[in-house]
């Protein structure tokens, strides 16, 4: 077997999400993952961590595109379009053809109240993220931790409306909705 | 020793605190903190099912307020003024007497990424509660989820002003001020 295997990573990926939903997280151990494509335990921690971080490997990924949309926002953008420009650009991590990866995912880590754990944290090192882009555009706290955690707010309803049953909107499309929807909600507090 | 402890709870909750804060939360043992206030092991738990409860058992009461704030909005409040009810019973919770001991526990908090996820895990069930809430009273998703997500974001960031060094106002006059924040940023998006 040669060290580094075409394609290793993604059938890697794949076999892990397989059998993480049907055998369950904990009961899945990296030598049946490895197994199930052909390839060994050592090849496996090559590309991966540990278990956990085959779900978690494109977070570094999601938070750079969120930091690089909110830099894209003009100079004089007020926070909720610096916010609303980081959660578009995420849009693109997003398409179509990635629905149902998202999907099976998504199933696994509400399964497993540690995965969930882990995905809130990665939630709230997002918002923490776009805060600190916020204020070195001179936004002063607590707006900008408000617009940043709002902003991942309205990122995490439409990443649970993209993948639900039956939807077939693009994210972008139902982002926009979120934020169209948050400005209403919000003007009508009192 | 008799059985129960005149104020057993309050003085075990004050020395786990004392302990977290100085030794760190994993380095403390529960022997300890029994022994810090000349109880046993076995008092401690009869009050608390480990030693990440004591920073926890307020989890129901808090999750309870803002369930009853939100059944006390007008039946024909918009999604908001429900959140907004919610929220501001919760301040209750938060007198200013209590600021020295949320701040406390907020250090303690932050300094251990298993403790800060299961407080990302509290806030996020806090969420649900407030959704289903909505839901309850004929608000359909994803206004719901969004309004109630949005309610727990402006209670968050409140929260960590009302525990910034040298604040004095108080809970509920933040969390107003946090509301309005939100409605002028929410406004401005596109």
């Amino acid at each position: 077997m040669s060290r580094w295997e075409p394609g290793a990573r993604e059938r890697l990926n794949g076999a892990a999400l397989d059998l993480y939903a049907t055998k369950g997280f904990e009961e899945t151990t990296v030598a049946e993952i490895a197994q199930a494509v052909g390839l060994t335990e050592r090849t496996f921690f090559r590309y991966f961590a540990d278990k956990r971080e085959v779900l978690f490997a494109g977070s570094e990924l999601l938070e750079k595109r969120f930091v690089d949309g909110a830099a894209a926002a003009p100079d004089d953008a007020a926070p909720m379009e610096v916010v609303a420009s980081a959660v578009a650009a995420s849009a693109d991590y997003f398409p179509d053809e990635r629905r149902a990866y998202s999907r099976k995912r998504a199933a696994i880590i509400e399964a497993n109240p540690a995965l969930m754990e882990r995905e809130l944290r990665k939630m709230s090192g997002l918002a923490a993220s776009l805060a600190t882009a916020l204020r070195d555009r001179g936004i002063p706290d607590p707006t900008a931790i408000l617009a940043a955690e709002s902003g991942v707010t309205v990122f995490r309803v439409a990443f649970s409306q993209w993948i639900a049953d039956g939807n077939e909107r693009s994210m972008v499309d139902i982002e926009r909705e979120m934020f169209a929807e948050l400005g209403t909600l919000a003007s009508h507090d009192r």
